[in-house]
């Protein structure tokens, strides 16, 4: 398949493509991308996102200004068959720049054409995450809140969200088209994602049925308990009580049964439901702050581990390159990869395991690295492919 | 397809599932699985968030505590052939508890199961979603940093993006076994996705080569120039400059071009260059920021639209549910249904169109509401199906 692509979301799509064994071919602006040196980046320059999402991929350097430019992009799209190759016709894109490379036109010379296109807004408009943060409500509940200002998430959740969704609506449509022989385009857009996630967990029914009154959430999780706690000796983390025998047996193992008994009859709630322990959140944590200030992180790790409690440590990124990345080695989704441009590190592979099989990290391409095999495998011969690169078309 | 699943992650997978047109059966816990009432809520109880999660699957209460149930939903599982239904003989499931519900004792029965399993971590611990955040990093450079406590995001990325990768897996697996006739087990962890995510940006590998120095980003994009802003009339808005076009013209309608010349002098710098705008953003927006102040939100909107810069004012849930939802009415992403035990509203469909076809929310079941339908689909008989609800196996 062909990737039109730049940013997070689309390549994400290629790269999930990519790691279930697709070939998957970057076309790439002369020169690269807007976005291929993007910090961070490695000691000799390469960037260490473009990198992390191109990881396996081709690379095909080409100018698009260019009529001949955009021919033989078209004429790799729409080669060979899907019975040949499942990825054949098959192209994802988050630019509409060239109408050429639009579905319709490609659809015209190949009518089983898989296009799958992501967009800012439903309606056309260009966003990028953070803007799609701001316009769909979860800033203004994150975070703590000081001065009502709402809080970013530097997670970009919607656009790994939206590669995702292009990656099952691109299966689905070769699913398809393996049945009716035909293609289809298949459109995300990226505020559509984020408005699916409010709507997915109530928050849009809520405020829809009677606003919503809570203001910022700080590190609680809402609707059941789970807050940061710091330790005596300063490690802070993470404590959720998911089920009721978790929360009985948290009770007996730092000896506040007969304190939360005596909450109980005070405020007149039973603590054993989730939604009433959400409620009176303050008094527990109050209740369980004191514990936790008087023990250390390793004393509360022992004290609490048998009782099924869910608790992690912060760390930080640092944290966990410590040791040689001591933490990324004991997981078999990292290996190691060679990196052009930027050196040898621990990368992580597909998140996906499919019947025991683990797909590793790769290399990303440097910029026009298949150019001359792409070309060739288009049936092009060394002549023109030496013109085309004198010309400054391909490089 | 059959669903034993709970809280967000794998309840995604199949809701992801089912509006592509999969049938989905949800197996229930009798009286509901212990998310099945959390917050929020609707008028009469019923969970917004289950809801949210659940919409258009079918619902079969069963005791799987008892051998029986098991056998019920382990036939249930088994039935039918992928000729007549894709989805038979496709499990989806965050739950290990039981072994005659597990992979191969079910693919004994089945050889071509398709079991797809979220766990926690990829060593078989339990985690959700805050757990992860604190694990992988993102919270220690997430918000303003007031005292360098760490910022969990109330969006569920991980759990979001794990239910999506299980989607990817799901599809991959069913697409194998019609060329190979045979099934296998889809695995995700879901810390490994946020893992996954971090090495993605480039986080992970620059921690490894250099460590991360910066500290929290507050609502600054890394690497490139975008932050938030207040106008005059207290709108704050987000903006970001993702092209050299874009920040041109963005001086040019602020009147900033001088003033930043005379910058560019003064630090030796090319501001040209998206790297450079990261490094200078303090002064970029000591500039902006007076300018902002002395406009209103109106006329910055007027004033920015024609140079393409991104912006976003920050919007609240109530303010997507004020004016009858005006905001969602306008995107044919939202329609409206009547959910029992909750009312009336907007609820978003998916966020994939493919050809052109949008696929619309629907009413979540009620606990137990395709009990009789789905045991009569197994050829159970009604005498039977009776003495199982006299029993209290299902419900």
């Amino acid at each position: 398949m062909v990737e039109l692509t730049s940013y997070v979301a689309a390549p994400l799509c290629g790269l999930v493509l990519r790691q279930l064994g697709a070939d998957v071919v970057r076309v790439e602006p002369i020169g690269g991308a807007p976005d291929r040196s993007r910090m961070p980046r490695g000691r000799q320059g390469a960037s260490l996102y473009w990198a992390g999402l191109n990881g396996g991929k081709r690379d095909l350097a080409v100018d698009l200004r260019r009529a001949e430019g955009r021919e033989l992009v078209a004429d790799l799209i729409c080669a060979a068959g899907p019975e040949a190759d499942p990825g054949g016709g098959v192209v994802i894109s988050n630019n509409t720049r060239y109408e050429d490379l639009g579905f319709e036109n490609l659809q015209a010379r190949r009518s089983d054409l898989v296009h799958v296109l992501l967009t800012g807004t439903r309606d056309g408009r260009n966003a990028v995450d953070y803007l799609v943060q701001a316009s769909t409500g979860f800033p203004t509940i994150t975070g703590p809140g000081s001065g009502g200002t709402p809080v970013n998430s530097v997670v970009p959740a919607w656009d790994i969200a939206a590669g995702l969704y292009l990656a099952v609506g691109l299966l689905a449509a070769v699913h398809e088209r393996r049945e009716t022989r035909r293609g289809q385009q298949v459109e995300v857009a990226l505020e559509d994602v984020a408005f699916a996630a409010a709507g997915a967990v109530g928050y849009l029914a809520e405020a829809q049925l009677y606003g919503i009154g809570r203001g910022p959430s700080g590190n609680e999780v809402y609707g059941t308990y789970g807050r940061d706690f710091v330790s005596s000796d300063g490690t802070r983390f993470m404590l959720v009580v998911l089920t009721l025998g978790h929360w009985r047996r948290l009770l007996e193992a730092t000896e506040l049964t007969d304190a939360i008994k005596a909450v109980e009859k005070a405020v007149q709630a039973n603590l054993d439901d989730e939604t009433q322990r959400y409620r009176y959140r303050a008094v527990i944590s109050g209740l369980l702050e004191t514990w936790f200030e008087r023990r250390t992180w390793n004393e509360i790790d022992r004290i609490l581990a048998p009782t099924g409690v869910l608790m992690s440590a912060y760390r930080t990124f640092n944290d966990l390159a410590a040791d040689d990345a001591a933490v990324l080695r004991q997981n078999p989704l990292f290996q190691e990869i060679e990196q052009p441009g930027a050196g040898h590190y621990l990368a992580p592979g597909s998140p996906l395991v499919m019947g025991g099989r683990q797909f590793g990290p790769a290399p990303a391409p440097v910029v026009g690295a298949d150019t001359d095999e792409v070309l060739t495998g288009l049936g092009i011969d060394p002549d023109r492919i030496a013109r085309l690169r004198a010309d400054g078309c391909v490089a």
